[in-house]
Formats: C-alpha cells, sequence, structure tokens
C-alpha cells in the first residue's frame, strides 16, 4: 500500500497542497510559513474574526468560514480535497477530535495526512485512535528550547547533530571581541571547528585565520557537546 | 547602572538560579531543559496535582504549591530569592500578569529577570507594561516549524546562519542512497558543503569523500539557502 502511493504520487507528479483549520497563533504561523515556501494554503476557521485577522496579515490567502466540525460543510470548503490537512484547534477538544476523524474517513476524501496539534497526553491518545498521523506539542518544544536559552544565554540556534555532537550559533563572547581566529585558535584551545563568523546579515562562511572578532558578532561553531559548553558565557 | 550590574555579578560569581510558576505542558518542559543542564530550579503552582505530576516526572525537583498571586506566598515560597522567573501561566491572564508584576515589583525581590509566555498581543503588552523582560510564544515559533516541515519534509533541523545561507540537517534522499560522496559531489553539483554524514546517533563529522550514503543516514549541509532547498526531497 505504501509502495503504491509513493509510485502513484511520484507519476502523477501530484502537488502538494495544505488546509490548515483552526487558525490561532499556531495555524496562522502554520500558513504563513507555508505561503512563504510556495505552497498552496486553504485557511478555516470557525470564527469570522480569526478569518478576518488572518486575511489582514495575508491578504492573498484563500480563507474561508467553516463549521469543521459538520461533515457536508467540510466537504463544501474544499479542505477534504487537499493532501495534507493541519488541525490546529486546541479547543474545544471534541472539535480538534471531530474534524481529524472527518478528514481521514468522510466518503471520498483525498486527505492523506492529518496533522493535529494536542494539549495534553489524552489528547494526543484520542487524535491518534481517529487517525491522525501526526501529533505536535507546541509548549512542550518551546519550553525545552527557552530552558537551554536560559542555561546558555548565548545561545541563538543549535542543531544537534548526535547525543555528543552538535553545531552552536552564539554571539561572540566578551572575551573573544577584538581578537583575530588565529589568535584565538578555538580548535586547539576549545576542540571546535569556526564554521561561519561575522554580523547576522552577513556572515562570511569559512572565515579565514585573520578574520576578527567584533562585539555582537555571531560564531558558528562544531564540536563535541561538552565542548561547545566550554566556551566562554557573556 | 547597567556596567556596575555586570561589574558587581562577575565579582561575586554569583550562581544562575531559577523559579518556573505555573509548571503545564511548557513549564514543565523548562524545568526539565534546566536540570539536564546542571542548574538550580524552583517549580511553583496553583495546583497540587501539576506538582505531583512534575515530581513524578523529576523526583529530585523542588516544587511547592504557591498562590502565585499573593505577594506573602511568593516571598515565603523563594521564588523571589532567585536571579531568573519563568512565568509559564497562560490563563488566567490576571494570574501571569500578577504574578510578573509581584517578581518585578515586591520590595525585597532579588529578581533581575522575568520571562513570561503570552497567548495573544493584548497579553504581551500587559506582560511588558508590568515588566516582563522578555515575552515568548511557544504556537508561533512553532506553527512556523511545522510549515517548515511540511514543506521541506526532508529537513530535520535547520540553522539559518543569514538571509541567504544555512545549515540543514535532512534525511538522505532516494537518489543519494548507496552513492558516495566523491561520486555525489554537492559541492560542484549543489554549491552546498557536506559537514556531516551517517546514522543520527554516529554521524561522521567531516566525512571522507569515499563515504557511501546509507538509506536512513543524516546529512547535514551548508549552502545558501535558494541552493540548499534545490536538493532532492523524497
Amino acid at each position: 500500500m505504501a509502495d503504491w502511493w509513493q509510485w502513484s504520487q511520484k507519476k502523477e507528479n501530484e502537488a502538494l497542497t495544505f488546509a490548515v483549520v483552526g487558525v490561532g497563533r499556531f495555524g496562522t504561523a502554520v500558513c504563513r510559513e507555508l505561503l512563504s515556501n510556495g505552497a498552496d494554503v486553504l485557511a478555516a476557521d470557525f470564527s469570522e474574526k480569526a478569518i478576518d485577522d488572518l486575511r489582514q496579515l495575508e491578504p492573498s490567502i484563500e480563507a474561508r468560514v467553516v463549521d469543521c466540525t459538520d461533515e457536508e460543510s467540510m466537504k463544501e470548503s474544499g479542505i477534504l480535497e487537499m493532501n495534507t490537512v493541519v488541525v490546529g484547534i486546541s479547543e474545544p477538544i471534541e472539535a480538534s477530535i471531530t474534524t481529524t476523524l472527518i478528514a481521514k474517513d468522510s466518503e471520498g476524501s483525498k486527505v492523506k495526512r492529518v496533522i493535529a496539534r494536542a494539549t495534553s497526553d489524552l489528547h494526543e491518545k484520542m487524535l491518534k485512535r481517529v487517525g491522525a498521523d501526526k501529533v505536535v506539542f507546541p509548549s512542550r518544544m518551546q519550553g525545552e528550547r527557552l530552558g537551554l536559552e536560559l542555561v546558555r544565554p548565548n545561545l541563538i540556534e543549535r542543531l544537534e547533530l548526535d547525543n555528543q555532537t552538535g553545531i552552536d550559533e552564539i554571539t561572540v563572547p566578551e572575551e573573544f571581541i577584538g581578537r583575530s581566529l588565529r589568535d584565538l585558535n578555538l580548535r586547539k584551545n576549545y576542540l571546535v571547528n569556526v564554521l561561519a563568523a561575522g554580523p547576522a546579515e552577513e556572515l562570511t562562511v569559512n572565515p579565514p585565520a585573520k578574520y576578527i572578532l567584533e562585539r555582537g558578532n555571531i560564531l558558528v561553531v562544531m564540536g563535541k557537546t561538552v565542548d561547545l559548553q566550554k566556551l566562554p558565557q557573556n
């Protein structure tokens, strides 16, 4: 079944189409990111105000007021014609569950994948039971992010390569300011490799040894997590 | 004043201490990330159940039931002795605002920084008025993340170096499987640099040209965003 679907998708070179149901802060952010990457998006919400707010932010978006707990309304809206449906409704939980079930189970639905937002473990379980293919927890993920920022205040972004290795984007620590990469010799002194350095908007990738770090510059370094953590903090 | 504070902080080599008020999904994630990085955390919530749930997850945590909208309770709890207070309460909004104000304004409070979670623009504005130093929006940030994943399904993590350049962690696309890095020559054919490759748990950093990519492997590449987007998708 999975094989057939992949084959069919490649064969027809089908476009990726998305519906986002529930356009609060989460759903709106999903819509905007999809649009900015050139995807087709149909946005829907129970609330006329939510749809109006979204249209103000993104005048070009296709957005409709839809009762997403009603099968006929979902059909008429065109949501069930999309490949992927994102259910961004957080409450009432019944609405989130019903919408997910309709998208997955309605006769004639062309939806291949439903991604739903959960607010509790029980909510997650219910979403999976009615067929959600993926469940996301915005608060938990963002909480982890904030916790990390608090203990490593220089850290702007981090990429974990594996359990031991990572890439960190940090602001240049106080004691590195005005010094060249040759002078600092981070490879020898901290066992980390410099991938890029400079002002946020015009970083130099693979900077030369003579490169001098200035206040507010960003430094992108790769290395073992334990070594990255030894870099000075401001 | 800022100078004096920095000087004094360095002089006394003060430890970073944290209180997290409101331990739902967001606050709990903040606590766990802080603990896993070796920080001192005091957790507090109105709800005995929330505190019990947290203690089950993290038996070693110091956690208390506190009425955080009451100045005396906040003082007695020890929260006002911490450097940083994270207000993870999302509702009622009044509780989030009152807690922030007490932490910032109470006589004798040692709190230097309050980071609060907002659920609306108006909530954000109120938090800033009563003194929050930083306001975070979990849903918006996670929504952006999901939107990106949907249009670039191979993408596991991304680091934006500047507007034009980035580092992407992707799963090896179908057509790269079984081929060596020399053979693929991503530098020439896609204008991207390979930083690491291999299975998620044991990546090879700076892999040699003879390195052969296998199904399910991860590939970490650096380059211009437009070039990174041209890499094949599964």
